[in-house]
C-alpha cells in the first residue's frame, strides 16, 4: 500500500471535490460556444458538448496542473479543449459506418437529432475549435509550453492515438483470434492516450520537469487502464439503467474484453492493482496529491 | 491597371516558379507521415495527401512568408499542414453521408478504397496531426506567432470558416430561392477561409506587421472569390478530361453559380476585376510580389 496519512485521505470528500470542478467546467464549455450563423452547426456541436458525462478528462487536467502549483485558470481552455476532443471522437464513433449507435448518455446521438452529414462536420468543428480554442484563449501561460500541450493533444488524438486505436478496433470486430495484446494496445490508445495527455498537459501548463512529467504519465496509463478494465465489467455486471447506454452490448457482439480473457474477478483484481500503482506513483506529492488519488479510487468503485 | 514594371514582371517565369515550389512541398509531404502500426489509417492518410493537386495553399503560404521575409523552412511544416487539412475537407465531403463522389483527382476517392470508416477516421487523424505538425515541427519562429498561426487555421477550418461554408451549401442544396450573397458566403467560407489563412498564416510567421497582414489578407480573398468563380465557369465550358472530374456537375445538380446569376462573360470579368483588386493589395511590395501577382493571374487563366 502507499503510504499516506490515511485518516486525512479518506476525509478528503471526493464527491465535494468532482462536483464543484464539474461545475466550474460546465460553465466554461457553456460560454465556449457562441450559436451564431450557421445556427444548425453549432447547436450540433453545443448538443454533444453539453449532454453531460463526467468530465474526467477536464478534472484531471485541472487537477494536475493544480498538483505542480498552477493555477484553474491556466488550464481551463485545455481542459475544456479535451472535452471538445472527446466529444469529436464520440460523436463520429457512433456514426453508421463506425459503431451505428442510437443512444448516448440516455440521448439520441447527434447524427439522430442533426443527420449524418451535420454530424460528421460537428466533428470536424469541434477538433478544429479545440486547437484554436488553446492556441487563442490559454492566459498567463509560457507560449512554448502551449505549443507543446497542441503538440501532445494532437499526438494523443491522431493516428498515433485514439484514431489508431479505433483503427485497430475495428479490424478486431467480429474476429474471435484476438490477443489480450492487442485488446491493450485498443484501451492505451483509444481512451488511454486522451487521459493520459489530459493529465501530462495540465503538468505542462504548470510548468512541470522531465521527472513530475514521466511519474504523472505512468499514473495515467494505470487509471486509463483500469478504467478500461472497470468498463468491460460494467458491461456484464451492470445494468442499463445504471449505464445510461445498452448493457451486455460486448457479450452480445461476442467482442474481446479483459473479464472474457480473465473472467470477472481477475478483471476486478488487474483493476484494483493497477489503480494501487497509480497511486504509488503519486506518493511524492503528499496530500497536494489527494485530489488525484481520490480519482484513481473512484475508477473502481465507480458503478458506471 | 497596377503599376509595375510591366516588362520584367511579364518575364517571371510562374510555370518554372510553380514546378520547383510544388516539388518542395511534394517532397516535405511526403517524409511528413511514415507508414507504422496501424498501417491502414497511414496508408489511407498518404493516399489521399499524396494524390497530387495544384498546392495552392502550401505554394500561397511560403510565397507570403518570402515576400515578408521569411525563409522556405519557416513556413514549410504550416504549408504542409494547409495541405492535410485540405485534404481532410476533401475526404470528408466526398463521404456518401456528404457529396458521395466516387472520384477525386481522377482516383478513387479515399472512402471507395479503405471504406467509409477509415476514411473518416482519416479526415481526423489529418486534422489531429495538422496542428501537431506545426506546433511540434515548426523551426526557427517564436512561438508566440506559431500559436497566432494555430488560432488562424483552427478558425479557418472550423465552423466559422470551411465546416460553416460546408453547412450552408449543404443547406442549399436542391433549393432554387439561394441569393448570391448566400452563395458568395458559402465560397468565402468554404474555400475563401482557408486560402486567405494560408497567405496570412506565412505573413504572421515571417512577423507581418498588421498592416501587411490587412494588405495580404484582402489579397487572398479577392484571389479566393476569383478562384471560385473561375471554378463555376470552368464546370460549364471545361472538358471532363481538362477537368479531371466530372463535369457539368452543377448544372446538373441545379445548384447556384455564378454563371447562374451573371452568365459566363459577366462571370469572367468580375473574376477579372477581383485579380487586379489582388494585385493593387501587392502594389507596394515591388517585384518581391511577382510570384504572388502571378499566382493571381494564373487562377483566371487556369484551364483545371
Amino acid at each position: 500500500m502507499v503510504a499516506t496519512n490515511s485518516q486525512q485521505y479518506l476525509e478528503f470528500d471526493l464527491k465535494r471535490y468532482l462536483a464543484a470542478q464539474q461545475a466550474q467546467v460546465e460553465a466554461a464549455l457553456a460560454r465556449s460556444i457562441d450559436v451564431v450563423y450557421p445556427e444548425k452547426i453549432y447547436e450540433a456541436m453545443r448538443y454533444s458538448l453539453m449532454a453531460g458525462g463526467k468530465r474526467l478528462r477536464p478534472i484531471l487536467c485541472l487537477a494536475t496542473c493544480q498538483l505542480i502549483g498552477g493555477t484553474t485558470a491556466m488550464a481551463m481552455s485545455t481542459a475544456c479543449a479535451l472535452e471538445m476532443i472527446h466529444t469529436m471522437s464520440l460523436i463520429h464513433d457512433d456514426l453508421p459506418a463506425m459503431d451505428n449507435d442510437d443512444f448516448r448518455r440516455g440521448k439520441p446521438t447527434n447524427h439522430k437529432v442533426y443527420g449524418e452529414d451535420i454530424a460528421i462536420l460537428a466533428g470536424d468543428g469541434l477538433l478544429a475549435y479545440a486547437f484554436e480554442f488553446i492556441a487563442a484563449q490559454t492566459q498567463d501561460v509560457p507560449a512554448d509550453r502551449v505549443l507543446q500541450v497542441i503538440a501532445k493533444l494532437g499526438r494523443a488524438v491522431g493516428a498515433a492515438g485514439l484514431v489508431g486505436g479505433q483503427v485497430v478496433d475495428l479490424e478486431c470486430e467480429g474476429r474471435s483470434d484476438v490477443t489480450v495484446d492487442t485488446l491493450t494496445y485498443i484501451h492505451r490508445h483509444k481512451t488511454g492516450a486522451l487521459l493520459e495527455a489530459a493529465v501530462v498537459c495540465g503538468a505542462i501548463l504548470a510548468g512541470a520537469n522531465e521527472g513530475d512529467r514521466q511519474r504523472l504519465s505512468e499514473y495515467a496509463q494505470n487509471i486509463g487502464l483500469a478504467f478500461q478494465i472497470i468498463d468491460d465489467v460494467l458491461d456484464i455486471t451492470a445494468t442499463q439503467e445504471e449505464l445510461g447506454k445498452t448493457a451486455g452490448k460486448d457479450l452480445q457482439a461476442q467482442k474481446a474484453t479483459y473479464p472474457s480473457f480473465w473472467g470477472i474477478e481477475e478483471s476486478k483484481r488487474q483493476a484494483d492493482q493497477l489503480v494501487n500503482e497509480a497511486k504509488a506513483n503519486l506518493a511524492a506529492y503528499g496530500e497536494s496529491a489527494y485530489p488525484l488519488m481520490a480519482l484513481a479510487d473512484y475508477i473502481t468503485a465507480r458503478k458506471n
